[in-house]
């Protein structure tokens, strides 16, 4: 049986990402109903908000879900509380030091994964005593990690280092890459911007519609003095691009983001100056759709993958 | 049959790429007689010494081998008509527009397969008539595409822009990527990294060496206001990427960059000033072998994830 499927608990090993502005108990609850681990991303709501999110998830699939957690998160004490109360039973950290809460929540019978993009992060969220790691390549939405390994080469390297199941991310959003996923040796795949769109989604559909528009180099990696994070092109993410390209410092770079900026693109619709964040996989999606089907065609596309290797394979005479 | 093993009449769909002071007439024929398709880079060649490494290879095997041919190449008449008076059969095209030439070549017979790294030039590449193409990634070495795809998201891309075959490049070091490759729909792969480091390159000692203790974030992508190139680690990457950071513009990084700074890093050894080509997948790369022994072990991880797969399809119950 499959690692991941039997550690969550879940049908398909196919997970979906925790997104600020995306992933509320809408997205979550229909992931999971489909029979994929959908995720209540918490790092775009404050402690109650969440709660309330956890709550209504409960109600809308008796089905496990997670929580993703960025760890550095200002509210992080109270947002743990909440995710303890609640009964979650299984959390994604990212963005922070795993050996901060891992303990803590292991203690409670939580299954927790750790999201990493570097060997360095992956040894230390195994030896913080994680259940499993996402490894997060460059071409994936949001922020990411200073190295720019892809997912390509990123998990066969994370492979090579940890003993736990490793989930590929970054640049899957269809069964062909989740077959690439597993032909690097990923025990599932955490798809973000596909699940983005969903009908489900709590993006704007201002934001949708740009995404499921989005061609090639339409993404960049910016803000590589704060945190790097991959933005859509817009009027804000040109901004940023001419103010490094003239080689403006961090303060420069924080002036220009300023506050709210993600909420304001991803939540509330304005296209030209909020923070829009997604993959660089988003020049492949093509439309809105509910995420029971957005699961079932990339299930689908993965059989159909797995068949046309077994034909090879006889072609092979292996 | 796969169709570049057809196209090309080879036994593995493996194609060493043609690089600048690494690939010459030893690396080529190596390969070549190993079963896949060895290539002379003529980047870094003078016609008079291309022509030299075309006759000294057909000496050396009796396997189909081709040429690279950087069309931006100040000789270019030179080269193409080297190529054509000396009988080579195959030409990758690569750096250039490849209307130009391609009708030259194929009158003659030859074979020609032309490398892009984005869909514009995928389809100017099959309106220009060449026979496949070859898509490489954000993490290939040297030279590469300012959309900075990678080859995960790149491949089923340009699969679903061209009808010609597909050979997938960047990233690629071993069997497992291989077979993730041919997951995202490729058709044979082109390896440039691991056939550096080869016992038969002719990249200098010092320069196999810093390859093969490459780790994660040692390569970059610099120079993106000239054209990009990936470079690894050492004082002159490190300096480009101060003045980068600092804003430098074209003619800046022009005079940092000078002249004959690869010869001097790839061939000549100086492994601070030099400039250092290599793609990201250098930080899995660990020994220096015969190039025979690279392709077999690619080839046998590659049919060891088939088998992978057959027992995961029957488990499956597909």
């Amino acid at each position: 049986m499959n690692p991941i499927c039997k550690l969550l608990n879940i049908q398909y090993p196919i997970i979906q990402a925790g997104m600020v502005w995306c992933s509320g108990w809408k997205l979550a609850s229909a992931v999971s109903n489909a029979g994929g681990l959908g995720i209540i991303g918490a790092g775009s709501m404050y402690p109650e908000v969440l709660r309330t999110h956890i709550q209504k998830c409960k109600s809308a699939t008796d089905q496990p879900f997670g929580v993703n957690i960025p760890l550095l998160y200002p509210n992080i004490q109270e947002i743990i509380e909440v995710v303890i109360e609640e009964g979650v039973k299984i959390v994604f950290s990212s963005a922070g030091n795993p050996a901060t809460w891992t303990g803590t929540l292991k203690e409670k019978g939580i299954t927790v994964v750790h999201v990493i993009a570097n060997t360095k992060f992956a040894l230390k969220a195994q030896e913080a005593g994680v259940d499993a790691i996402v490894a997060e390549g460059f071409e994936a939405g949001g922020h990411n990690g200073r190295e720019e390994t892809t997912t390509l080469c990123l998990i066969p390297m994370i492979k090579e280092t940890v003993q736990i199941p490793v989930i590929a991310a970054g640049g899957i959003g269809s069964g062909k890459a989740m077959l690439a996923a597993f032909a690097l040796g990923a025990d599932a795949v955490q798809i973000g911007s596909a699940f983005a769109v969903a009908e489900e989604s709590s993006a704007h559909s201002a934001f949708k519609n740009k995404i499921i528009s989005a061609v090639e180099g339409d993404t960049k990696l910016a803000m590589k003095k704060l945190v790097p994070v991959r933005l859509l092109k817009n009027e804000f993410a040109d901004a940023v691009s001419i103010a490094e390209a003239e080689g403006a410092d961090r303060n420069r770079l924080m002036e220009l983001l300023g506050r709210a900026r993600a909420k304001l693109g991803m939540f509330e619709g304005d296209m030209e100056n909020g923070e829009l964040e997604i993959g660089q996989v988003s020049a492949l999606l093509k439309e809105i759709k509910p995420a029971k089907a957005i699961l079932d065609e990339i299930w689908l596309e993965y059989k159909s993958g797995l068949q046309r290797f077994n034909s090879l394979f006889h072609e092979l005479n292996l």
